[in-house]
């Protein structure tokens, strides 16, 4: 069948037929709004990202599942990042003519098997035809207590600087497949493994929740720009600034591997390469300990990389202690 | 200057700057998601629209300035159909290389200044480049008590079926504008009134919440897809149908003029035509007179045009009784 067929509302229904119930949802899918209740002293955290073809991803890598997946995964990220409980998404569709019902379906079973993996339940969203192009837009609602909630603004000085999982991956996997990065090299499953990263995130939701339920961090962002773009939003709103150990960055083994026979300037992927979805955040060099427990609980590895400077700066450092100016730095649209 | 030269972070503090402070917002632009904080027993509203370049809209028709408050009008509109009051706003904007920044201020003017006139807010969202064409996505947040939210599902036979304003003249002013309708009779402020139902929609906000909290209606939604259309959204969801008065439906004098030289079915533009964003809603024919007190102290028409029925078949009939079968039957996607 063909998406003419079905029209506008025939899509509505199918996509709507496969959202199940879910928490503090009063009225989902078909009417002028949904209706939904916040969990008693919770406050709403609310955020939204539009994915565009051919500027954020392309449908000829992109398997329309693991598209599906990753653009919730990314509104879910921004969540994680403010420690919040995610909780429902709406989903606009503009979709192009040569788009076929089976791709839409497995988007659509993507998206929903992300958010159901998250507790998330789809409430609404816009469907409409594109004449140029699949465009993606969601908006992700959460909630949390007020004082748990974690901000850019509140790193302090001679805090650690902090990021979960290891970065760069997602870069190195877009420059493989770019063909800008040739690493002979890597073994199949390395190479799948970095092309994972960038095709299909994870966001650190459990992780974010837990850091901000204990209490234990002062500031957080997710990293979609680059490492030192995204730190530099907690420095530049906390008005502070930071180094970075560039050899404590945390590295896959794939991207080891890859650094082995890659250019001098490879680091730069893991300094300023997006869209690893991994969390930096900062906290007081006493809660060190407590956070590699409550890490270990969560079963993600989370590594100090840096320090909270109060000088109005962002520097990348070497072992020796000298300045590291990367190449690149972070991806800005426009520019 | 360009936007190339602002770049996106550019963007986003030029837009911030010219938000104010808004109740409810805790944080507002600029962090990993916006934090809102409900009144106390309220529900949370939420709707989401997509306005594509070449569908929803043309540049070269629609002021920009116009575009940026039909932009959040349309959205508005649904938190009314709610009966809720309109909160919060997420404004995200994919922008093509050809828009200057004069254009976007204008567009960024006129979304704020619809925000103002309606108590919203605007407290996020996303901003991209555009291969191909000015997209808009517009996340809209209300609130209202449990017990004030009005439904599509709520229509109990022999309820009167009311409608605000005057429907037609926005499909009417498209028509002018595509030349499909050529009305040499209309004088040019009836044509500009006509086209500005279509560039410029008001939404019936403080209507649909008064109509709401004085517990008058049974079921609401807008009309952004013509009537025949958006009523059946009642019918369908509470069950039942509905018999509409052809010569009841409420016309502006401008619309009239046109019908005057038109063709016969220029009646059809009233069932069928969408984007009055007018309200249609349902209430037992005992709050007839409290309906039009209520209206009269909001400033706004509200004429009954019709009576809901225990079969599940929304018509139209003549003044005789006879059938009246429109050769449009609103606006479908992909259809």
């Amino acid at each position: 069948m063909k998406i003419g067929q079905l029209g506008e509302f025939g899509l509505i229904a199918r996509i709507s037929s496969r959202v199940g119930n879910s928490g503090g949802v009063i009225t989902g899918i078909g009417d002028d709004a949904a209706v939904t209740a916040l969990s008693p002293g919770m406050q709403l955290l609310t955020s939204t990202d539009m994915l565009l073809e051919e500027v954020h991803f392309r449908r000829l890598w992109h398997d329309p599942y693991l598209l599906g997946r990753k653009s919730l995964a990314v509104s879910i990220s921004d969540i994680a990042a403010m420690g919040g409980i995610p909780r429902w998404a709406l989903l606009s569709l503009a979709v192009p003519p040569d788009i076929s019902l089976e791709v839409l379906d497995a988007f659509t079973r993507g998206f929903l098997d992300m958010a159901a993996g998250h507790g998330v339940a789809l409430i609404g969203g816009d469907t409409c035809s594109s004449r140029a192009g699949l465009v993606i837009s969601v908006t992700i609602m959460g909630e949390q207590e007020p004082a748990r909630i974690v901000r850019r603004s509140g790193a302090c000085p001679d805090d650690d600087i902090w990021v979960t999982g290891t970065l760069g991956d997602a870069a190195l996997g877009l420059a493989l497949l770019e063909k800008r990065a040739h690493s002979p090299v890597l073994t199949t499953e390395e190479r799948e493994y970095l092309i994972s990263r960038l095709l299909d995130p994870l966001p650190r939701a459990a992780v974010g929740r837990a850091l901000a339920e204990a209490g234990l961090v002062s500031a957080m962002i997710d990293v979609s720009d680059g490492l030192l773009a995204d730190f530099g939003h907690i420095a530049e709103q906390s008005a502070l600034g930071g180094t970075i150990r560039l050899d404590s960055i945390p590295l896959s083994p794939a991207f080891r591997s890859s650094l082995r026979s890659g250019p001098a300037s490879g680091h730069d992927l893991a300094l300023a390469g997006g869209e690893d979805y991994e969390l930096v955040f900062t906290a007081p060099a006493d809660n060190r300990e407590k956070i590699v427990q409550l890490m270990k609980r969560c079963g993600i590895d989370a590594t100090p990389i840096g320090i909270v400077t109060p000088s109005p700066e962002v520097t990348a450092v070497l072992a020796d202690g000298s300045r590291y100016v990367p190449q690149r730095h972070g991806f800005n649209h426009f520019a």
